[in-house]
C-alpha cells in the first residue's frame, strides 16, 4: 500500500478547498492599495501619498485566551483580539495599520473552527480598514496537540517620519491619561486560568462574586482597538503606551526618556471587577497585579498639561504625571 | 501563599534578561534604514528611493521540520530554513526583502535552545542583508507540550511597481529553468518522517541505501536561498515559482496565466537520493512525489528562448517548456 500525505496527517486537498472559500471572503477587506490576488507567494500592497514613509510592524499571538475560546467553543472573537492587539501596537508610534496577514497552525482542526477564526479576523479587519492581505494554515501533526491550534498575527503600517510618536519629548510636568480597558484585552491569561479555574475551579458559566456576567463572557471581552479613538489626537500627544503582557512598569517604561519617571495614582480609575476577583481569589500583591494585568487601563497616553482640554474620550482619565526621576514607573 | 506569574508557569524576568541578551546580537543585523530601538511596540523602518513601491510580504512556518531538529537537539539551522523560505516567497515577485519578524512560541524552552533559534535567523539575515526588527517570544503553558516549539516568519520586501514578476507574460514557447535544491527544504517533512521514521523505523544516525550521508544530517539541510543567485537576472524573468508545500503542481500553478500549460520533462535533472529513499521506502506514486516534494527543484523560472543564453547560474536546468493549454502542470 503507498503511503500519501493525507495518511501522514496532512490533507491539502481539504485545506485547500477551504482556503478558497476563506480567501473570497477575505478580499471584502482589501483596499485599492493591495495589487495581488490571494494565492501568490507574497502579498502586493502599492504605498503612496508620503514624503518620508517609515514602516511600522509589530507580530503578536493571542496567548493563552486561545484557551478559554476552546473551552468556550467561541471561536470568532480571537481573530479580532488578535487585530486589534496589533493595530494598537503601532498606534503607540503614530501609526496607521495598512495590512495584516495570519498565522494559524495545529495538527487537526474542524472546518467550523478556522471559519470561526477567520470571521473574527475579517471582523477587525474591517472595522479598522486593515487590508488582510495573505496568512498562513499549517497543518503541523506532532506538534500541536489534538483540539489545540495557534494563532498569531502581523501587521504593517506607516507614518510620516515626522510625525512619529516616540516618547523623546515626555518631560517633567507632562500628565498621564489612561483610556479604559475592558478586561483582560489578551494577557495575563495564564495566570488568571491557574487561580480561576485551577486553584478556585470556577465553571466558566457562573458568576462568581464581584462578577455581573459570567466568568467565561467576561474572560472572552474582545481587546479594544484605540485606533478610532486616538488617531484624532495624535498631534497632541508625546507617548503612547499599550499595557499589555509586562503591565503597567514594563509597557510604560518603553517609551520613558533618561531623567524622568511617571507616578501613577491607584484609585484614579476604577478597577474593573475581574481584576479584583483574580486578585482576591489569588491573594496576589498589588505590585504583581500591575505588573502582569491592564487593570482597567488598556492605553496610557502622554500630554503637556496644556493640551489636557483639547483631548476628549471617553472614559479617559488622568491616572498620574510625569517627575524628574531615573525611568521609574510608581504605582502608589 | 500568593500565586504569582511564575507559578502560573510564565516567567516573565528570565525571558526578559534573555531577549535583552538576544537584542543586543540581533541589532547586528540593523540597515541604516531601521529607526528604532529593540523594545518598542512596533519597529520603525524607513523606507526610500522607490518612485512606486510596492510593499511585498509573507508569513510561514517552518512546518514539521522543527520535529527533526528537535529529535537531532540541533536547533541552529531552523531559524536559516525560515528566513531563507522567506526570502525566496517575496522573491518570486521581483522584491528585495527589507525585514522580518520572528515568532517563537512554547511551553517551557532551555535558554540554550532559543539562543541557537537566534543564531540561525541572525545568520540568514545577515546573508541575505534583511533586518531583523522585531519578535514575539511567547511562553504558553497548555498550548504546546514540553520540548515543543513553534517557529514563524514574517517578511517584508520591496520592488518597484514596474519591475514587478506576475507571471503574466508567460506565453508559449517559454522555457522553464529549474534551480536545484539541496533536499526537501521545508515541506514534506510529515509524510518524510511518517514513511522513514514510524514505518521503516531508520535512525537519524544511520545512512540508508542510497544516502551517502546520514539521514538526519539530510533531513535537517538549510533551505536555499536563491536570492544572489536570482536577482542579477531578474529582469529576463516571466515568473518565478518557488517549489515548496504542494510541490510542482500547485506552485508552478500560481503564477500561470490563462490560455498556457507547462510541460515538464521526467529526467532533464537528476533526483537527489533522499527523495529517492522516500518514494522506494513508502511505495509512493510519481504524481503524489511531485504533489508533495520539490524533487530536486527549489525555485522555477519562466524565461522567453532567447533570453536563455544570457542566465548562467550553477546547476540551472532547462526542465520544461511552456505551450498552449489550460493552465495545467504536465510532469511527463
Amino acid at each position: 500500500m503507498p503511503i500519501l500525505y493525507k495518511d501522514a496527517g496532512v490533507d491539502i486537498d481539504r485545506l485547500n478547498i477551504l482556503k478558497r472559500e476563506i480567501g473570497k471572503k477575505v478580499k471584502k477587506t482589501f483596499s485599492p492599495a493591495v495589487l495581488s490576488e490571494i494565492g501568490l507567494f507574497g502579498s502586493l500592497y502599492q504605498l503612496s501619498g508620503y514624503k518620508e514613509p517609515v514602516l511600522v510592524s509589530s507580530v503578536d499571538g493571542v496567548g493563552t485566551k486561545l484557551l478559554i475560546a476552546q473551552m468556550m467553543e467561541r471561536h470568532n472573537t480571537v481573530g479580532e483580539d488578535l487585530v486589534n492587539h496589533s493595530v494598537n501596537d503601532i498606534l503607540t508610534l503614530g501609526a496607521k495599520p495598512l495590512f495584516f496577514l495570519d498565522y494559524i497552525a495545529f495538527s487537526e482542526i474542524e472546518d467550523k473552527v478556522l471559519k470561526e477564526i477567520f470571521f473574527g479576523l475579517r471582523r477587525a479587519c474591517q472595522k479598522n480598514k486593515v487590508s488582510l492581505v495573505g496568512g498562513e494554515t499549517a497543518q503541523m501533526p506532532g506538534i500541536y496537540p489534538k483540539g489545540v491550534y495557534d494563532l498569531v498575527g502581523f501587521i504593517v503600517g506607516v507614518v510620516e517620519k515626522k510625525k512619529m510618536i516616540t516618547g523623546k519629548k515626555i518631560k517633567e510636568g507632562d500628565l498621564v491619561l489612561g483610556l479604559p480597558s475592558n478586561g483582560l484585552h489578551t494577557n495575563g491569561y495564564s495566570l488568571a486560568r491557574k487561580i480561576l479555574l485551577e486553584e478556585k475551579k470556577f465553571r466558566l458559566d457562573e458568576s462568581p462574586f464581584p462578577l455581573k456576567n459570567e466568568l467565561g463572557d467576561e474572560l472572552l471581552r474582545v481587546h479594544k482597538s484605540y485606533l478610532k479613538e486616538v488617531s484624532p489626537f495624535l498631534s497632541l500627544i508625546k507617548g503612547i503606551a499599550h499595557i499589555t503582557g509586562g503591565g503597567f512598569y514594563e509597557n510604560i517604561k518603553r517609551i520613558l526618556p533618561e531623567g524622568v519617571s511617571v507616578f501613577i495614582k491607584k484609585g484614579s480609575w476604577q478597577i474593573p471587577e475581574i481584576f479584583r476577583l483574580i486578585q482576591d481569589a489569588g491573594s496576589i500583591p498589588d505590585e504583581e497585579m500591575y505588573r502582569v494585568f491592564n487593570m482597567g487601563i488598556g492605553m496610557v497616553l502622554f500630554v503637556a498639561k496644556e493640551n489636557l482640554r483639547r483631548i476628549k474620550s471617553k472614559g479617559l482619565k488622568v491616572i498620574g504625571e510625569v517627575k524628574k526621576g531615573k525611568r521609574e514607573v510608581v504605582i502608589e
